[in-house]
């Protein structure tokens, strides 16, 4: 996979000149096209050996492309906010918006390499599952419309010896080789066998990886501005729909009405005596678990969806009254900013992440893509079709960092609804609640019904279940609420 | 100060049923109004003597107030992230946007009665200098039109003695009181003393403090959410521009021409062999000083203002050669974006402050608001004076956490602006460069000018003073640049 990149490449200086300067040119064009258009973010990606040129590439990129959009990101050791969320936290945060380049030094492939030892020690293998993680990742960016260019610099083992010593021996550089360097130099075969599998395994029609020799500057230079021109090129080329996949086929219809919407019980109630003790028991049983101790380096992801007038803000009340307000955020999700536009859908969720010992509660959520935008058509089918997957995962990445997630549907009956439409038109204070929307929404009942059933299948998993809650009576509701939030709280930190 | 509320008053537990309904649904009447309107955020504080029922407060405001709508920020130890940046980022960080309540325990009353020791200990008393700071600030807040509704909770001595035992004595409060808790009670007459002179100095026609009894809680509960319903209340019903102050009066015109632009020397010039020679050893000398070791606890923050086709782009593409990308950032500053709308101004440098030993450099900056929004009337006159004094402060602030700030004017004649013009235009990939707004811009030359001016002789001060760069030979200026930006490097590390 290396070899083409060992034969010794070369440019001389006459070419260099006279195709860098037109390359220049070409990519400040491509660049101020990419920002007028808007349309996507190019994401570089500079990973490979040490000494083969990653520091210069970034120099390099920073002074041909005009710095003002440009976004060049390292990342070393991660700060403590940046621990305290899942891994992939730090790479989401720092996305560049749709217009502008994005230059990442470091990134996901540099944390696939290492082991979890602290030292940046280099893994024996590439695990399948940080392979495939990664490419899940990718696969969502590129889906989002996002450009990858990857390049992979590389050098032989001897090119980098040679290069560690050129530079101890230059007073000016010497600087920049250190000890670390010669350590990392000799674990250089176990590298290359690692990272070519790495490489090979996550080159793919979405993200291919460009491999580029090091070796020599110009060469090197040339080949990464071209590289890098062509694929903006090409793809600013394209017209904007073609970057979505075909249609995929909508599901069958099912053989009869059973589902998990129809199996619930909607009759089931609560008398107001018992609601009220068992509301005080539940709410003192919620707020010391909210203050155990193992609950400090975890965190707590509540997510309430429902139907509209289920209730959610009420069982949303009930839960926090029981919390410290100081450890706990509500976050209403509504129509996404203009910065959350340019970037990828669950972007807007990362940022909202809460630090350990911390609840956040999502007043509806993700779920928006596969239940509003489904139906509404704010996105195509592929879009919404893959985000049952993309949620998964980030559930999945949730809970491998420790956090709870636990999730409600708040199911009522079409007639409760109506019911309560017309009396929140009467009350004048909660007038506030009721929309025009929720007049049409209610119209697409058996719609919404068949997105929720299908959310329900493809979502409740056994690290981020779904609960259904049947939300006729309001005050059974929040019981099942609080109850299922402390035994998941009880079950998580035992 | 206190005396009226050591008084011992209390409301029956009839009564408070009866007002707390009502007081219930006019505050959310209230936050909805808020909401919709998306005028002005409302920042609420909460602060006084421990027992006095701030966290109940914060409970007793999440309860009655819509979640959705508030953000409660509590802070307790800043982080890493907040540490690199000055003391008031993390509150600058945290301001809830126009339409929300924020709700701020601790915040920057806490930092001002805390001593340095890091161990939280009040102070012996208030520096003016910190009072004058929160003034300022708040000021600042009120300005932009933000409502800060300031909650001081109180509790005689007596009280608090009585409050911490009767929680201690409950086995299901007992966590609630710490050792800190006791220790902090034998610093209760410092911190009344201390506490009483901040509260009078920073009790200002912007924002009054409400001194609230603490010792009753349905007292306290009704009389917080009646002073917060009041204060909304009365904000909504003034029209939006009553909150502007009257127009201040208009500079007048100078005696004479002279003026610090009129007396640049804009022949100055550099052969390009000179050029090329000190280009390159100023280069080595700011690659030398970003590596230096000092500048690991500092950060540098430049700021670019010029003409329209003055050369900003190419002197910092000529600095950040020099410089490691991954320790340099370029902020391009052009139209806020929607969430920046929803703050004050210059919230959003705040947000693209460095972390320490990062270079940030903004093309265009905070003095927008002193120049093209002066000029094109996007502010009233009322807010770009006032922006001369934040923008001091803000640098001040700054410059105190170890930034170094360096900010250059970059000029060119207007006879040389027509040349670039005509010359962009003819160039393909400059054409880019060159807008209508560039060409209804140079027709204000003159109103340009003098708002230059005003914002030099208001803007440059010994810790963050303005350098005017002679820019008409573009070689002369990337000099002069870099070479200011070395000595004033040079003499802060120094």
């Amino acid at each position: 996979m290396f070899e083409s990149a060992e034969l010794g490449h070369t440019v001389d200086k006459a070419r260099y000149e006279a195709e860098a300067a037109q390359l220049r040119t070409d990519l400040l064009n491509v660049q101020y096209e990419l920002k007028e258009a808007g349309r996507f973010p190019v994401i570089v990606l500079i990973n490979g050996v040490d000494g083969a040129g990653r520091g210069e590439t970034l120099h390099l990129l920073n002074e041909w492309l005009d710095p003002r959009y440009v976004e060049t990101r390292a990342f070393g050791v991660p700060t403590e906010e940046e621990h305290e969320r899942p891994p992939m936290w730090r790479f989401w945060r720092d996305l560049p918006p749709r217009g502008k380049v994005g230059l990442l030094f470091g990134s996901w492939y540099s944390l696939a390499l290492q082991g979890d030892d602290g030292q940046g020690r280099i893994v024996d293998e590439i695990s399948e599952h940080r392979a495939a993680s990664i490419v899940r990742f990718e696969r969502m960016l590129a889906d989002e419309g996002a450009l990858l260019v990857k390049f992979w610099l590389h050098l032989s083992k001897k090119a980098q010896k040679n290069r560690l010593e050129t530079l101890e021996d230059d007073k000016k550089t010497r600087w920049r080789v250190t000890k670390e360097d010669w350590r990392r130099f000799e674990e250089y075969d176990r590298f290359r066998r690692v990272s070519e599998h790495l490489v090979r395994r996550t080159s793919t029609g979405d993200a291919p990886w460009h491999i580029v020799p090091g070796l020599d500057d110009r060469y090197r230079s040339l080949t990464i501005g071209r590289i890098l021109l062509e694929s903006i090129r090409r793809r600013l080329d394209l017209p904007d729909h073609t970057r979505r996949s075909a249609e995929p086929p909508l599901f069958h219809g099912r053989l009869d009405e059973r589902n998990v919407l129809s199996a619930l019980d909607l009759t089931l109630s609560l008398p107001k005596k018992t609601y009220n003790e068992e509301l005080k028991q539940l709410q003192e049983r919620l707020g010391r678990l909210s203050r155990h101790k193992r609950l400090r380096d975890r965190s707590v992801i509540c997510v309430f969806e429902g139907n509209d007038a289920a209730g959610k803000g009420g069982s949303i009340r009930r839960m926090i009254q029981a919390i410290d307000p100081r450890q706990c955020s509500v976050v209403p999700i509504a129509a996404p900013s203009e910065e959350e536009r340019a970037q990828p859908y669950l972007w807007r969720f990362w940022r909202k992440l809460p630090r350990q010992g911390r609840f956040t509660i999502f007043d509806r959520s993700w779920y928006g893509r596969v239940l509003v935008e489904r139906i509404e058509g704010f996105c195509t089918t592929a879009d919404w079709m893959r985000a049952y997957s993309e949620i998964n995962d980030f559930e999945a990445q949730l809970v491998a960092h420790g956090a709870v997630v636990v999730k409600f549907w708040l199911a009522i009956s079409s007639e409760e609804q109506l019911r309560r439409f017309e009396e929140r038109e009467k009350v004048e204070f909660k007038r506030f609640k009721i929309t025009e929307e929720d007049w049409r929404n209610r119209e697409k009942w058996d719609e919404y019904s068949e997105a929720v059933c299908d959310m329900v299948d493809r979502t409740s998993t056994d690290i981020a279940p779904w609960t259904l809650v049947e939300a006729n009576d309001k005050r059974y509701a929040r019981i099942k609420v609080l109850r299922t939030v402390c035994e998941r709280l009880e079950a998580a930190l035992a």
